[in-house]
């Protein structure tokens, strides 16, 4: 059993570092839970982060990591049990290095994720990874959660653009991981199982990442399709045609168009339509961006996969197709989902999937359907939503059925139930249900044996045991 | 303790699974070991597996999991302790599934890489791992090594390949984890953490992979240049002009064309230089790969990074270029290594590496080094071999003091000695030498959450208990 943090505890921790709880320290951004805290630790060092660690573990105190508090899971935020001491990164926040020869750069844990895009293009590149809190996130968030966001398809999730990473592990010895390989197969792959974990398995206070070259030409349109298998076609012809190109490929529904037009008329949206895509190209100087796209559009008329198209003429009608997409999740705020759902699927059980999950959701009651997000990663938020006229008070008592319905057949159809999000403390249960035995179990022996006093994250990813 | 694997214990496995081991079991490519086993089992199912390990678990015998034997670093042979049971997946090499439309396949772990190649051209796509080896070594195998190869710096290790892994874990239950999907974080990253565990975790007995789209036009040029830094200022210029387009960027030492002139002059080399790169570049139908390569080898020139090149006119031409890159390990062999090395560095110390490691074992004697392989990831084969007229016997006490020369250098300069190979037996004390602290007592601590009897591939990786 853990202990609460408390004053007296708090005093043995290194001077300088303790202060109360801020409300953003407590809140999380879908308002379901408020979280608790003895204190807030902000240490500025390495070593400071590894005495918290050590003073935790002596006390039985536990340890909520805290990132930007943008995490949609619960993870940051412990609502109950013994107070723990929440330790925030926000002072480790600089850039320990920068190699643009080899295209790399190291960061402290608390920089944003927009001061680590900066940092990269500082040395001539790019840093990939793209949210729509990226000013608010950090880099070790972004890390413990393996952020995906809308540019996985061409550069994977963050985990594939981290080379190497600084921890704390839980007994408050320091793993010195900050390499800059490309490969090294010495030993396990402690970083990959570091990154995701959520916290719970030790501190990344540090990590060294990949920069990439900026493509000299970008280009993007949107294509409204007649449906998402032919959404899927597109993608196909678009990666058969342009192989490793491809930047981004993001799934609009119409449900989200009107939602815009009803919550922020402001919004101007170029091409209305039931199913519509965005695509992003990232081409090399010798491929000009208009002529790529075009040739594209045009292939996919010419194979029934488009019915209409609207192509960016510049990087400010660029800005402003990505705007329409950006929009969606806060248009989904102001209508107030039923539920929520950060589905990931086999990208071709996807069309047979949002047809089931209609028909299911439809058997429950009246609903609009808002499915939208990262098609080419398979990765779709299928957000459920009340008619017009009511509102998400009115299902509250079917909200979990909503859920289930959702969740069972993502599970049945061979998908994920977390997909980008993670599992935080939302989906504990969710992951006792659909998990693997096995893997839950490897889980559970990998925690006890990194983390046996279980002080690190409590009750996040795995229940407390 | 272990126990010995005995006829008697033989008789309890399934029936017809069991075979006496023949010398390819027992023997390894460099012929520095020879294993020993108390016999062979072979399955053919998930399921037999299982049962082999639990048998193993209950009588607490050693396995020894077995591909296709053409590690580099004994993880696949146990010279001493115990004898222990042999488990080849040779009779699982099917395909399970292969999705055309999303560019994946299932396969099982004994499919040859060359196979799992010809299945990925099946569904009109490309599996891009590529080694000399591919005709015997298994998935399996490369899933357990992290294999990485000629295309790691376009496509990633064998780890960005994967989607998912079916496993059967230490107590013989059966991780089912042969999803398709490219975002899942509902939970830890037990996939991960698998591959490149080199079978001391789990047996891997299936995985989904990825395939990718074979691009359009392929170009290969061999380029003289006048140093490593050189060469490495190409790659960055080549990467800047040509994004994500870059397959591969091998360089290539004239110490190693001496030696393919001296044992194989059957071996038509095109280029002779000190050193030299052999450029892969794979490009969409819309760019022309001769205008593209012309384009960059011209750049390449004007900004002094290359002072000779040729282009393969064909692609005949361009397997001749990858003849020579393909026969220097042959040469090498031939000529006989005092000392060969499996090294990573960030990129931008590779010069400095190079010169410090040359200077240090001309302080050692008078050797020849081979240095080449894979540039573009800053993972080099820095061989040492004895000057023309002497032989590898004739340095035999120095071997050691070259090997600790060229290691702690690595190390020092922030690298790692066990870059593409893995770890296996031969390297389980440099681990422990250079490994950092840290993360050796979190790889112990997941060793024994994960195998507490220490049956899966005892002594590799880690030292036996």
């Amino acid at each position: 059993m853990l202990n609460p943090c408390t004053p007296d505890f708090l005093a043995t921790l290194p001077a300088g570092t303790v202060r109360a709880p801020d409300a953003r320290h407590l809140d999380e951004p879908r308002g379901r839970w408020t979280g608790q805290a003895g204190g807030v630790a902000l240490p500025r060092s390495v070593d400071e982060v590894a005495q918290v660690v050590r003073a935790c573990a002596a006390a039985r105190v536990g340890i909520v990591p805290w990132g930007g508090g943008t995490g949609l899971v619960g993870g940051q935020v412990m609502p109950g049990g013994p107070a723990p001491l929440l330790l925030s990164l926000e002072r480790m926040a600089g850039l320990r290095g920068a190699w643009a020869e080899e295209s790399a750069m190291a960061v402290e844990a608390g920089m944003t994720l927009a001061r680590v895009q900066a940092a990269a293009e500082g040395i001539g590149g790019m840093f990939p990874l793209t949210l729509a809190s990226e000013g608010t996130a950090t880099i070790g968030g972004n890390l413990a959660t393996n952020a995906g966001g809308t540019h996985v398809l061409r550069y994977g999730n963050v985990r594939a653009l981290c080379l190497g990473v600084e921890a704390v592990l839980a007994d408050g010895s320091v793993h010195h991981g900050l390499t800059r390989l490309h490969k090294d197969n010495a030993g396990y792959a402690l970083r990959d199982l570091l990154i995701g974990s959520e916290g719970t398995l030790g501190i990344i206070t540090a990590a060294t990442l990949r920069v990439v070259p900026r493509p000299a030409e970008v280009a993007v349109a949107l294509l409204a399709v007649p449906s998402p298998a032919a959404a899927l076609a597109l993608l196909a012809l678009a990666e058969g045609r342009l192989p490793g190109l491809v930047s981004a490929f993001e799934l609009i529904s119409g449900v989200g168009l009107g939602f815009l037009a009803e919550t922020m008329p402001e919004v101007r949206v170029p091409l209305v339509a039931p199913w519509s895509v965005l695509v992003e190209l990232g081409l090399p100087a010798a491929l000009p961006a208009a002529a790529a796209m075009e040739g594209l559009a045009m292939a996919a008329a010419e194979a029934g996969l488009a019915t209409d198209a609207v192509i960016a003429a510049s990087g400010v009608q660029a800005a402003q197709f990505w705007a329409v997409r950006e929009a969606i999740p806060l248009a989904n705020r102001r209508i107030g989902a039923v539920s929520s759902h950060d589905i990931s699927l086999p990208l071709s059980a996807l069309p047979a999937f949002i047809d089931r999950a209609d028909a299911a959701i439809a058997g429950i009651g009246a609903f609009r359907v808002n499915c939208f997000g990262h098609l080419g990663d398979g990765n779709l938020h299928y957000n459920v939503f009340p008619v017009a006229g009511r509102s998400r008070a009115d299902h509250e008592g079917q909200r979990e059925a909503v859920k289930t319905a959702v969740h069972d057949l993502v599970a049945a159809m061979g998908g994920s139930v977390a997909a980008e999000h993670g599992v935080g403390r939302l989906k504990v249960a969710d992951l006792e249900r659909y998990g693997d035995p096995a893997k839950l179990a490897a889980m559970r022996a990998i925690k006890a044996a990194l983390d046996p006093l279980g002080i690190l994250n409590p009750g996040a990813v795995l229940r407390q045991g």
